[in-house]
This record gives structure tokens, C-alpha cells and sequence, in this order.
């Protein structure tokens, strides 16, 4: 296949290109020799929050908005944990298979196995991939919220982070180090009782943090009842326009070329470490504790 | 400071030791170099949960436990999220404090700036430290539970997750993918409505999880009460004692020294780029398009 050819019509061969780069398989650097060149004009959206926030409903309605406006719209959906993680996303993803025969949607999930420079990298590259072959719009949905998300959905444009009225100060605990993310935050379900209470208190959250250029609005939403979406879209928009006066989509795609950059050397890393023929070796004598970790890893280093 | 003297009684030079690792001040592999060959008596108890669910608690209750069994007890406390965790931790600190003034305990709290090959790498060298220096129990405890905390706790001998009762559907499917590091699950703050349908619901999702040789019981407690805590103690021996018949805990170590191999080698890579006088060239071609990432990795990996 000629990859530079590939375009968003060719559904077939974006799955096959994005499969290879996840696989490392042979040639896969060859993908992005060609493609790379053509990325960089897609808008990448991430969708974090927590499970139950009504992450999938929302990426689902966004993108129905983005293609009533003519925009061809990449999904990916990240699921960072293990097999048994409920019969909740699966529905949530036959659901949104229906957008999928949308000729202008193509919709991607990726799981957490044996991806180059792991799942972070995995996405980045498929991101480029559909930004080279033609998507306007990236969506990067995560299932959950975690540091593993929070790394993955970094490499976004903009952050959504979707939340639910009535979270428990637990969960409102554990978002901690995971809320400053937030370039926009959706109070999904504000038709449940106490939405507005929780907008006030992700607020009040928001005023504790450090002080930025970009002030995260705080919005409620229903996206089930399609309620509040285009002020969402807007929301987006404004973001998007603030930071490409400002240069500081560049310099914010430049800090996440660099995190890729270093997944990549990672993986490489790992790669050869583990077909040196003194690896086992060393790791033989690591646990009969004849040499420290540090000898260990230096030992092995030199022999790269 | 002759490394290989220091013990149990001297407080501040162990403190020194992991200030050096945790920051990789110059001298540094020495302390692993003099330590290393002394550690493995210590055992390590990991404790990981939600926020919210007691485990300073239970850290704190299980240590003056093992004290009163005339155990050196070596507490690190992680705190891998930003800055701004809120109060509640801090004063749990302050609570723990007070089992700090006792000669048998030796207490460390880690954040997540600047470690050697990240915080799960530090956090395995204080460990081994402390392992060296002469502690029979350490007990590692995280702030929240999330990928981060799961990477750090896998390093622990045996894992207890807590819990409590009423957590709702959101938490209980953020587990997913947490839930089977746990040897050992306790219930805690079981005075509380639903703790036994949460005990059912902890054992209903177990027994759907691949069957391992060991059974993690699902123990309830109150830390705050001091109920069930001595069936906890003698879960955590059973399962010490489990691992130790079959070989169980050689391998676990082995493949945890595996992990903390990886963790330095990818530190001494991106500090050795990083100092590279190409880096910020290529990064600059990266950004400017006329190299896509793949080659610039490689082309960062031959200099090195």
C-alpha cells in the first residue's frame, strides 16, 4: 500500500496502518516517514473523567455536531485497564458503532496490550495517522480517569473533563493532580439534583489552582438530552482560538512531540535490552543479590 | 557516612541515604552498592484504596501492631498526584507523626518530584534502604489508587487493597484493572452500613477474575475501632507464608527487580538525551515536520 495515497475514504487501510504502528510490526516506521509530513492540521479533542460521567454519550453527540458541520471526525476510545472492565463500555461502544457507518466518523478503540512506547505512544500515532489521511476533528475518549489516562489524553489540543453532579468528596479527592488537566469541564447530567452545587464546587477547585492564561469554563450539560452541546462546541472553539493567537498550540504540540519523542527512545530501549544474550544473566544475579540495580543497569547500558 | 554501618538507630543518616537516591546526588549507586547485599529479610506490605477508605488507618493501626511483636517497622508514604491534595492528608500525617517518635518506626513521605527513574523507582530504593538498615515490616501506602499507585504497590510483597462500604458503580468500576493486584482485601470502616454487600460484591467481582493458586480473602475491619485487625495481621502471614513454601515470593521479587532494572535504564536514556547537544535540533525538526518521530528517535539512539 502506498501510504501516502491513503485517504480518510480508504477506512480499510487507516485500521491496517494504525494496526501496524500499534504492533510495531515490520515497516511500521515507514507509515510515518510518509505521513508525517502531512499531519498537524487536525484538532485534537480529549474526553476524560470518571467512569459514569457520560464520557462515551458526550464524545458521541460532539462528534454528530462536528459532522453537521461538515468535518470528518476520528474517534479513538482508550480503555488503559483490563479485560474485565464491565458490560457498560461495551454497550456504550455498539452504540456509538452507529456512528461509525457514518462515512465521515471512523472510530478506533485501543486497548493496553504490547503496544509501542505503550498506550500513550499507540495513541499519539494513531492520532497523526488520522490527521494525515484527513480527519478535522480527534476525539481521544478515555473510560476512566487516572494518571495512565491523564497521560494518554495529554497529547489532546484541548481537554474535556466530564463530570457528574453529586461526586462524592472521594472521587472529588482522587481527582486531585487529575483536574488541573482541564482546559474545559462539562458537569454532565445536569439534570440529576445538585448540578449546579457541583459546578460551584469544581469552581471553587479551580480557584485554588494555579493561575493561567486560559480561565477553564465550567458548564452544564446533557448529553443525552442534548442539552448545552453547542456551548460546549463553543467552549472548544474559543479554546482553540485563544491558543492559536497566542502560539501556545505549537508550543503545547512541541511539549507533547517530545513526550512521544521519549516513548519512543523507551521502547527502543527496552527492545534491546531484552535481546542482549547477558540480560537474563544479570537479572540472575540481580536477584542473588551478587550486584546491585545500579551496577545492573549500567552493565547492561554499556552493552548498547 | 560509612553506608554499610548505618542501622536501625540512626534516623537521620537513613533519611540522608534516601534523600540521596530519591534526587541521584552524586554518590548515590554507592549507597546501593554498600546496601544491597543486606537487603531481602525486610517484608513489604503494600497498601493501596480509594481515598477516603482509612488506610493511613490501617497503616497506622498494623504498625503499632507488628511494634508490639517487636518489629522494626519502616512506613514510606506516597503521594503521587500535584500539590494540592487537600487537608485530610496532611493531618493523617500528623496523626501517623505520633508513631514516628517511636525508636522502631522510621517514617518517609514521597511525592512525585524528580525521582530517580520516577517515583516507583524511588520508592523501591527506599525499600531496599531501609530493608538494609534493618527493617522487618515496611509498609508502603498510597494516597489514592490509579495506575501511578498500582505501579508503585506492585513492588510490595503482599498487597492489601481497602475499601468501604457503599462505594457506588463509578468507583467500584475504576477498580477495573486495580482490583487484581489486591492478596488481601479489607473492608474497612465495617460499622458502617453495606459493609457485608460490599464483602459480597468484592468477592462476586474476584471470582470472576482469572483464578490465581492464592485466594485473596475479603476481610472487614475498622481500623478506627481496632476490630478485625488481628485477623488482617494473620492474613498477611498466611499469605507470607504461601508465598515463601512455593518459591512464590523469589519470583515475585525477581520480576520486581525486573521492573526497578527497566525504571533505572530508562532514567540513565533520557538523562543521557537530554544532555545530548542534537536534542533540541532534532526536537526542533520534529516540530518543524521535516522529521517524523520514529527517525528522530533513531537518530537520537545513535548518538548515544
Amino acid at each position: 500500500m502506498n501510504y501516502k495515497e491513503v485517504t480518510w475514504k480508504n477506512k480499510r487501510q487507516i485500521g491496517r496502518m494504525i494496526t501496524m504502528v500499534e504492533n510495531a510490526v515490520e515497516g511500521h516506521e515507514e507509515v510515518f516517514e510518509a505521513l508525517y509530513e502531512k499531519t498537524g492540521s487536525a484538532y485534537v479533542i480529549g474526553i476524560t473523567g470518571p467512569p459514569g460521567a457520560g464520557k462515551s454519550s458526550l464524545t458521541d453527540i460532539l462528534a454528530r455536531s462536528f459532522i453537521s458541520r461538515d468535518k470528518n471526525v476520528g474517534i479513538i476510545a482508550i480503555d488503559p485497564t483490563s479485560p474485565f472492565t464491565g458490560g457498560s463500555i461495551l454497550g456504550d461502544r455498539i452504540r456509538m458503532n452507529e456512528l461509525s457507518t457514518d462515512p465521515r466518523v471512523f472510530i478506533r478503540s485501543m486497548g493496553s496490550r504490547g503496544q509501542l512506547g505503550g498506550l500513550s505512544a499507540a495513541t499519539s500515532s494513531a492520532v497523526q495517522i488520522l490527521d494525515a489521511v484527513g480527519a478535522d476533528i480527534i476525539i481521544i475518549e478515555t473510560v476512566g480517569v487516572g494518571q495512565s489516562e491523564v497521560e494518554i489524553v495529554k497529547h489532546a489540543d484541548s481537554i474535556l473533563m466530564v463530570m457528574v453532579p453529586g461526586l462524592g468528596d472521594d472521587i472529588q479527592a482522587m481527582k486531585a493532580g487529575i483536574m488541573e488537566i482541564g482546559d474545559i469541564f462539562v458537569i454532565n447530567k445536569s439534570d440529576l439534583p445538585g448540578a449546579n452545587k457541583t459546578k460551584i464546587e469544581v469552581e471553587a477547585m479551580l480557584s485554588f489552582m494555579p493561575k493561567k492564561s486560559w480561565r477553564p469554563p465550567v458548564l452544564l450539560a446533557s448529553a443525552t438530552k442534548e442539552e448545552g452541546i453547542e456551548e460546549v462546541v463553543d467552549a472548544l472553539e474559543s479554546h482553540r482560538a485563544f491558543q492559536e493567537e497566542d502560539g501556545l498550540l505549537f508550543e503545547r504540540r512541541k511539549r507533547n512531540l517530545n513526550e512521544l519523542l521519549f516513548e519512543i527512545l523507551q521502547d527502543k530501549l527496552f527492545r534491546q535490552v531484552k535481546k542482549l544474550e547477558d540480560y537474563p544473566l544479570v537479572l540472575e544475579e540481580l536477584t542473588e543479590k551478587t550486584i546491585d540495580p545500579y551496577a545492573a543497569a549500567n552493565q547492561l547500558f554499556e552493552k548498547i
